[in-house]
């Protein structure tokens, strides 16, 4: 086993392009110990000054709900933020772990509440990523619990190494050379992207069974692939798997109503399935779901910029992750099996200066997807042209 | 067990008297999160406005003694200090768990490499502690491998269980009233501190087995029971169990040499048995063991101040963790079965304003049992006279 948490660390500080001398944030959530002391180990031997191991534990944030007075559970201490920017200030690189690990942390809770308490997501962190002050990479980390989830019927054991396999393949940690092979596809990515840019289309419709959405786009925006470069010139790949295409929107011309195709998964491990949004004017006017519904809202509620979307991204069939048909109940592995949108912070970086102001801001980012492959997406242009953009998973452009 | 880990963590928060409205830290080790999360939850019963838990994993310091460019150990990133200075700043509580959990985490460990890295301890703690900013407890937390040290020849689960009812009897928590029971021990032990101070000794002789040791007073040194007030007034018990009175000596008048009653445990489970420490001139010049002295040796290497005495403390026979006859392997316990003195950071607390400049200054303070039924304590006065202070475990004066 060592060997292969050591595979998918070494992975994890490629995608996040560690240098020697960078202090590393590793944000992880207990369960994923193994890979948090591997990826530790990588970066050290890249040359890391230092290795700072956040572990997130969702029973404490259980304890807090049940336990503490209801009005402070928005309360997040000032040196949360503080450290991000210090590290961030000092330009060092970041590697998040994500996965499921203890899916029933939150259940039976009063959802109303529990939404109220957005930790692990500190809110200084949209800005860093905004102002690509740091190099980072999100990497999935197996765990026993996760296997159960995606895959109920199978023995605990059975289950825990498919998912292994499962995310090995979508990393692509099967092929002889996974550097190389993601090398490969972003370039296949950064081509869609490029090809999408160009077009310059004022707004896209996207169709399929339970959406129709109009997403309306600033004059200036830009698509990328997940292949990022900081402030200072750093590449880094931020998402690892990644398959997606994507841009930030106007934030003010959203409208329609759009059926999530895969259970969103917030981060502190509540599923909500089934996910309904009606979108007037940019904003969402209605939120539903079959179950859970209320701890969204609630986060949704911090600010204005929540109910607006930060994020439209398009997935085609040609990546790893949908082609398996499996619902990972994680939106690193979701949001790149299918298009999908994301609720508040947008991207700055994906426009020209001239329309800075206009991207949306906010203290959260939730992506939630709205791809199948049913879903159709045309651009519109400024023009009133209709143009095919996605049928049937494949680009038409 | 939940209500076990409850009575503790009521226990704990007992100590640190954590108010209502208060941030409360708590440092835990990776294996101690049942009673992390109890605490959590006695400190909302209570009213804290935020619990930070801070989650210490050995083995990531073992992955950067291994891994790290060996010039970069003794590197900490700022925001450790600041995180601890903005709490104490906001006069806020702290609950540290205590206990061996991974006890092979440095095994192997070139102990050269692993002692310059101090790290759980952070060395702005000792100005918090000296200044008073915060109200605190440290407290102990059972773990199988804990039991297993200490008993080695029980089996696992009757060796934990063993070790839960030692801890249940060394904090009192047999008693029908453990909070009762500890305002009782604490009045006994505040005076004989009392009875200690008021006899203002220009310093003290200890005579025991493989010790014959002179430490020199301040002239205005007071002896206090860990019965604690902050500027603020809060009263706090910093430790539980107690059973020490202490005060802080000259750091320049300690002469002989002392052989340690019980192997020294570091905050890294580094276990150090067989010191022996040879002191002129108020400094450390000589210093042994039987093993992993060099881990010591190294984390006294960081100031001048770290080779001298900041604390001399003095356990009579009447507590309850010194006639257990058990050696815990942790200092909490252990210091209060003995008698003991503590290299570094000295409490400014314990002397008047004309002395405050004398009194230790390090960013380590490191306590080392040397105390046994046969030690005996005697004071000299600034006359000359010697007086019996402490003899078979009992107070003279």
């Amino acid at each position: 086993m060592g060997d292969r948490w050591s595979r998918l660390a070494e992975l994890a500080v490629y995608g996040a392009n560690i240098q020697s001398g960078q202090i590393v944030l590793v944000t992880a959530e207990l369960g994923q110990e193994p890979l948090a002391r591997a990826v530790a180990a990588a970066a050290y031997d890249l040359g890391a000054k230092f290795v700072d191991v956040d572990y997130f534990d969702p029973w404490i944030k259980r304890a807090r709900i049940e336990h503490a007075d209801p009005d402070t559970l928005g309360f997040v201490p000032e040196w949360f933020g503080r450290r991000l920017l210090a590290h961030a200030e000092a330009r060092g690189g970041r590697v998040t772990l994500v996965g499921v690990v203890a899916p029933n942390a939150m259940r039976g809770l009063d959802m109303s509440l529990a939404g109220k308490d957005m930790l692990p997501r500190v809110k200084e962190l949209g800005m860093i990523v905004g102002e690509r002050w740091t190099n980072w990479c999100i990497a999935p980390c197996p765990h026993p619990e996760w296997g159960k989830l995606v895959y109920p019927a199978l023995p605990e054991d059975e289950a825990y190494e498919k998912l292994w396999r499962d995310l090995e393949h979508v990393l692509r940690l099967d092929e002889p050379d996974p550097v190389k092979a993601w090398e490969e596809r972003m370039g296949v990515l950064k081509d869609s992207a490029s090809r999408l840019a160009a077009c310059r289309f004022d707004a896209f419709e996207l169709r399929g069974p339970g959406t129709e959405l109009t997403v309306g786009m600033l004059p200036t925006h830009d698509w990328w692939a997940a292949d990022f470069t900081t402030v200072d010139g750093l590449r880094h790949l931020p998402n690892l798997p990644t398959e997606e295409v994507f841009t930030t929107p106007d934030p003010l011309r959203t409208e329609g109503h759009v059926s999530a195709t895969r259970p969103l998964v917030l981060r502190d491990g509540t599923i909500i399935p089934g996910l309904r949004v009606r979108f007037e004017g940019g904003g969402a006017v209605e939120i539903d779901a079959d179950e859970n519904f209320e701890a969204l809202r609630v986060q949704l509620a911090i600010d204005e910029g929540a109910l607006r979307l930060g994020e439209l991204a398009l997935v085609d069939r040609e990546g790893r992750i949908g082609p398996l048909g499996t619902v990972f109940f994680n939106t690193l592995l979701d949001e790149n099996a299918a298009s999908h949108i994301a609720f508040g912070n947008g991207f700055p970086f994906l426009v020209e200066d001239g329309d800075l102001g206009r991207v949306n801001k906010s203290g959260t980012h939730v992506d939630f997807m709205i791809g199948s492959p049913e879903l159709e997406v045309v651009g519109l242009t400024a023009a009133g042209e209709r143009v095919p953009v996605l049928r049937n998973g494949e680009w038409q452009i």
